[in-house]
This record gives C-alpha cells, sequence and structure tokens, in this order.
C-alpha cells in the first residue's frame, strides 16, 4: 500500500510514528511543510522537515517535541555574547549541524529535496520525505502590536510572541509562485491513501495545499483522503491553532475543520469521542465521520489512531 | 607610542601579550595573517585572527594555544555523523560560533576588517586587529604525495598532513591582486616601531609581506623595525617552520631567517642565547642584533621578550 501524508512538525510527525506501526509494509511518502522555514544566523533552518526527520529517526527530544535529543546551547550562548541574535529561537549544537549541512548544501547548488534526502540517508526515518517545495515559501502572519499592523514571519509569531497577540492574517508569501518539489505529485498520483494527520490546518496542511497543483492532485487522485482533527473539545490539542484558524475565520471546532477542509478534498474525518456531536454535522458536509479516542498520549495510541484512519480509508473506498 | 607588530598565530598572539605589559601606554596595531584562512563547511574561518582575539580577549584554550577554553565539540561530532568533513579540523561548539557570525555579516556585504573590528567589540583585546587584506589570500603549498606533485591548501599541510611531507613551494594564492586592507598602511606610516614577533617568517609575516605596499610602506616608514627570531638552537620553537623554510630555499637558523628578511626591511633582529654565535653573521649583513632568551616559556618571560624588542627599536632609531 502506497500512503501519502502531509505533514507539519510534531503532530505530524507522532503520528507518522504510529501510522509505520499500523502498516508497517506501506511506502509511505510524507509531503513536509516548508512554510515555516527560516534563515536564521544565515543559515538555512527547516523546523517541520527536522522534527518529522529527527523524530522517525530516533533524534528527537521526545519531552520536548522538537530538537534533539542530548543537546547542549554552547553556539547559541556564544552567539548572545556576540550580541548576534534572535535569541528566541532555541537552536541547539547538535541541531545547528544539521543547518549548517543544510546551507551548505543549498549554497553548493542542490535543491531542498536533494538536501532533504541526503540529511535522511543518516536518519533512515523509514518514510519518503519531501519538501513541499523546492521554492522558498515563508508563512507571514499579520498581527497588530503596540496599536500597529505589522506582517511578522511565522516563527516570530509562533515562538518568539508565542501567539500571545490575535493574527487577522496569514500569508504563505511565495506560495503562488512556488512549484511542487519533484516527487510530490507523482506520489500523490501513485497513493492508495492520502493522510492528514492532526497537523495544523492552517499554517501546516494548509501551507502545503496553497501550492499550486497539490490540493488538485490530491483532490483528482480518486483515493480515500481521510484526516484527524487536531481540535478535540474545541480546543487544540497542542500549540495555538485556534489563533491561526481565527485568522482565517474558521471556528475551533473540529467539525469547522472538516468543513474547512471541504467535500472536495476530505473523504473522511476523525474526531475525538468528546466530539462525537460532531459526527453528524461532519457528515452531512459531506464527509464521512468517525468518532475515536485522539489524544497521542503514547506510541500505542497513536498506532490505533492511525488503524482508524486506514480503517476509514478503506471504508469510504468500498 | 604607536607599534605596529605583523602577526600570524600562536607565536604572534603570545607575543602580543607580553607586549601590551611590556608597553601598557602604546597604541598597538596588529595587522593579522589571513592567508591560513579556509572555507569550512561553508563557513569562513580565520584561524590567525581567531587565534590573536582570543588569547588577547581571554577566550583561548591556554594549553593548546588556538581555539577556545571550555570547548566542546557537538558540532563536529554531529557533521561526521552526517559523513560531512573535514574531519581533521577541530572546530568546537564556541568556535563554531565565531565562524557562523563572521559568514553571516560577510554575506551582508561587511568587508572582512569590518566584521574583524565587530568580533572584537566583545573580546576587547586592547590592540587594534586588522587583517592584513579583505581580499581572499589563500597560502597553498606545492607537495609530492604518493608519487604526485600537487598543491594542497595549507591547512592540509599543516593540520592533516602535520607538515610530514616535504614542500617544495609555498604560494600565498592572490596575494598578487590583494590590496591592503583599510587602514593598514595609515598604521604603518604612522608607526613608531615596527615589530615581527617570532612568528613564522614564511606562511604567517611573509604572507603579509606579500600583499603588495605592505612591505614597500614598511622599508619606506622610517622608523625602527626589529625581528625576534622564530628559530632558536637551528629549530622552530613551535610549529614546523624548517619544512617551510627549506621549501623557500632558506637554512633553519636564526641568522638565515634574519637575511630572509634583509637588511632592507629590518634593522633589528632578536635571537636566542643559544644562537649568540649567530649575532656576528646577523650584524655583517647590517642588522643590528641582540641574543637574548627568547623562549615565551611565561608571560614574565615573553614581556621581557618585547621590552628587549623595544629596546633594541630605541637602539636603531639613535
Amino acid at each position: 500500500m502506497r500512503i501519502v501524508v502531509l505533514a507539519g512538525g510534531i503532530g505530524g510527525a507522532r503520528f507518522l510514528r504510529g501510522l509505520k506501526k499500523a502498516a508497517p509494509d506501506a511506502a509511505i511518502t510524507v509531503i513536509g511543510n516548508t512554510g515555516d522555514d527560516i534563515h536564521l544566523f544565515g543559515l538555512k533552518v527547516c523546523p517541520d522537515l527536522d522534527t518529522v526527520m529527527y523524530t522517525l529517526g530516533g533524534g528527537i527530544n521526545e519531552e520536548q517535541g522538537w530538537g534533539r535529543a542530548d543537546e547542549t546551547f554552547k553556539v547559541k550562548e556564544e552567539l548572545a555574547a556576540y550580541g548576534v541574535g534572535p535569541g528566541w529561537f532555541g537552536l541547539g549544537d547538535r541541531d545547528f549541524a544539521t543547518h549548517i549541512v543544510r546551507t551548505q548544501m543549498l549554497a553548493a547548488g542542490y535543491p531542498l529535496s536533494a538536501v532533504t534526502e541526503a540529511l535522511c540517508e543518516r536518519w533512515q526515518p523509514g518514510v519518503r520525505l519531501i519538501p513541499m517545495s523546492d521554492d522558498r515559501v515563508e508563512t507571514h502572519v499579520g498581527i497588530e502590536l503596540d496599536g500597529e499592523r505589522k506582517a511578522v514571519h511565522f516563527q516570530e509569531y509562533w515562538v518568539r510572541l508565542r501567539a500571545s497577540v490575535d493574527a487577522h492574517a496569514i500569508v504563505p508569501v511565495g506560495a503562488e509562485q512556488a512549484k511542487p518539489a519533484p516527487g510530490v505529485l507523482e506520489a500523490i498520483a501513485e497513493a492508495d491513501v492520502v493522510l492528514f494527520p492532526p497537523s495544523n490546518p492552517v499554517v501546516s496542511v494548509g501551507t502545503i495545499l496553497a501550492v499550486p497543483g497539490i490540493r488538485e492532485a490530491i483532490a483528482e487522485a480518486g483515493v480515500p483522503v481521510v484526516g484527524l482533527s487536531p481540535i478535540v473539545g474545541d480546543a487544540p490539542v497542542r500549540g495555538m491553532a485556534d489563533k491561526v484558524l481565527a485568522a482565517v475565520g474558521v471556528e475551533t471546532t473540529a467539525a469547522a475543520v472538516a468543513e474547512h477542509y471541504g467535500s472536495g478534498l476530505l473523504d473522511g474525518w476523525l474526531v475525538d469521542t468528546v466530539d462525537a456531536s460532531a459526527v453528524e454535522r461532519v457528515e452531512s458536509a459531506g464527509i464521512r465521520c468517525r468518532a475515536i479516542p485522539l489524544l497521542m498520549t503514547d506510541e500505542d495510541a497513536t498506532t490505533a489512531m492511525a488503524r482508524e484512519a486506514l480503517a476509514l480509508a478503506e471504508e469510504v473506498r468500498a
């Protein structure tokens, strides 16, 4: 079975770990979000790709969900001593090496997809990880700060400001001109199932879908497309998805997120048991819906979620 | 008093520490060798400038003589795990931060001299440190390896091969087209004394003198030019200067190095007491010479050497 997964960072990475257990023989292609990529200290940092790579490759800081295990922060400490910022982005020494290798390869002319493949040779994530695009796409967030309207990089909004102010717009700058990376459209066309893990529907899955051609390819693939709600009990399971959902006019409920994807794209949707009452509303929107436990508390729970997603896909197919 | 010092790495840096004690009120300008600069992992590394900066700024690994104190090697370990080399160049985590800041500033368009000034704002070395040139100069060494004649970067010869094979040529690639960095010729023109510390006469001081205009400016400054022999008892005090001296046809003796600089450039020369017999030969070449203890065993010994150099300069002037 060939499975394509559109993944953001932590939620996507953890779901993928369960999916690998649920479908050990499947060929899994992960299309990774690069909209939250950022240049820091002259280095190209790809937080979502790295979170997937480290999580599946066994190098992740489990507790934190991002960054490397057994990490130290000497480089960051020294950069601060030079007065060079930003200090709010937590790059560890081990993590720096990844960005140094990536930046060096990009400067040598390799596209991000080739660089990602090279980095994965070390990590052996057990999936094929492809960035959504080799072109630069950067999600900017429109906010009002100190009475002034301005746009900030997604990471500045998310990490520095911790989404503490309202967002009034989410703009994946460069997405309109971006082309899907080599292999993305082919993987979708050959897929048996497409899954949306409980990643952020706006700044993770939404950004991937904003690259022209990807949404269309999924809609036209003619295979089951099943998603898992990142919203449980009217609140994001993790992160601050409510802020960015509000910015695009979507309420923070499992049902509203399904409707936001729409029945033209989504065939099946899993909500948490606490949101069982949403099933009817989602189904009336033309999307098959089931309520199951959706908290990725451990690998077994996550594996069960992945199994349910695949089961729902088969139900849709039949 | 305004003193100009042409400095390489360890020898130059340690001498400068003594000079600052010997002449606490002097305005010292250090013209640093950049011929052993190297690009590693996409980063610009300036070993000699950094050794001077770290040594005078209190950040040096004292035992080793180069690199940072309290250093760790996580980044290097990770780069090796990615299969990215070279592994023979020992960049520590703290040191990496310096190269990251430098590379980022260079990419932003600042010349190396401005970058060095910015880095020194943190380290406060107590001297004005200027690279010999903002232009790229790279010392290459012609060797015969496995029966094949080839040219390797100086660092590859020095660090990787540990000068274990004979060098038949030393070429400061790019020197002929290089211009002295802003401030270099001005500092020389305004100097009261010019000193050559016991740095390598070929690949350190020699490379600086290979930048068109610098040798001429020193010769024409009309002030005492005094050097200290890096050769004691017919052997380099440190490093493998004999290998590169042989490559340029100079014997490894204190007298031969003085003659190599020549009386057109050098007015005074200090040799070690074990080389007292060389005094006559050097003086007959038209260079005032004294024999004093020349081993920089501790700061007091080094300060005494600097005092003797300044005293010889005054003797020459009178």
